[in-house]
């Protein structure tokens, strides 16, 4: 299928939806690191409108944003599917995507405990039910792009004092949490909690002094 | 293909979207209008975790999001394509439907003058080009996610004071909203100026108040 190059950065929860859905599907890749502060001039050229990690090259193609690249990694080898068959399943499957990607760009500005109970009150009882995976019974692309949860999370807990609202989803979430970081795929490919752990602290050093 | 619902309201551009989609196809179906200030039961039944128009309805079943409900039509009625076949080409689509979205998203939050050029210059440069749509020759989902700004920011222009950036925006793209307006699904299927108008100046009022 050519040549799969995947320019990405290690703490980042996008980078690794992508390296989650590659290794699912077994396609071999060429991973790039990207260092954020000193990006290449690849990375700039492949994504000129946000100059963002994660970024697929496949036949020399850019293909950039994280869920457009499930989407794409999805059609292109769609052996082991991530997404349902069903058309209806499948937009069933987009609107939970959307729904995790719209609460997550909001929680910049508006961030209280009732909205963020609710958000996952919602997920829990609508989208998961009563099922190991929000794919069902096995994972999928919906599972990937609310993979960054349960580990992000849970490293994020143990850098920040206020942290009700992670420890109130992962009661809420927990066995999911669970089941998803039992996948061998998911387990083997996370980032080293204390590397992450003391990258966010950076992180979040360097917004308290701005 | 079975019996078509939409659910929708006149003024909202993401009704529109779906509108555009199902003429496109040359599907039939019916439409019911629903009081955002009393949404039926219904409504609130298809979609409980937004409880939000459009929602399309296809066999007793719903989908709904207008990003999502427009990659179901796709799929569900491939005749008259609206994202193109090669699949990168496809995630260069989506890539720029998303990219419209997430501004919009952002638009609340922070908006000034050097942002908005900015943006208008990267959707005009980079997804544009020298094409009559950002289908290419022929209208796709690109032209129709970002079908609400010609008519929508026409008629807010005639009921805010401060448009400059509106201004802005119908010089820049101005080559494609003109096309987009005359393409006839389009042309024939916007809500009417001085009703859209006044609902506008409604909502700014009740905003102001609030």
């Amino acid at each position: 299928m050519g040549e799969v190059k995947l320019h990405g950065f290690w703490a980042s929860p996008f980078s690794h939806r992508v390296i989650w859905a590659l290794k699912l599907k077994g396609v071999e890749y060429e991973y790039m690191e990207e260092d954020l502060s000193n990006k290449s001039q690849l990375l700039l050229q492949y994504n000129p409108a946000h100059k963002k990690i994660p970024v697929l090259v496949h036949r020399n193609k850019p293909v950039a944003e994280s869920l457009v690249i499930l989407e794409y990694i999805e059609e292109t080898w769609p052996e082991n599917p991530l997404l349902p068959l069903d058309a209806c399943d499948r937009a069933m499957a987009r609107f939970w995507i959307n729904f995790g990607e719209q609460k997550n760009n909001r929680r910049g500005t508006r961030e209280n405990r009732e909205e963020v109970a609710q958000i996952l009150k919602t997920i829990e009882e609508k989208a998961l039910g009563d099922n190991n995976f929000f794919g069902g019974n096995t994972l999928g692309l919906v599972d990937l792009s609310f993979g960054w949860l349960p580990h992000w999370f849970e490293v994020t807990e143990q850098v920040q004092a206020r942290s009700y609202w992670i420890r109130l989803l992962c009661r809420v979430l927990h066995a999911w949490a669970q089941n998803f970081k039992q996948v061998p795929v998911i387990r083997d490919n996370l980032p080293d909690p204390q590397k992450l752990s003391a990258h966010l602290k950076r992180l979040r050093g360097n917004l308290l002094k701005n």
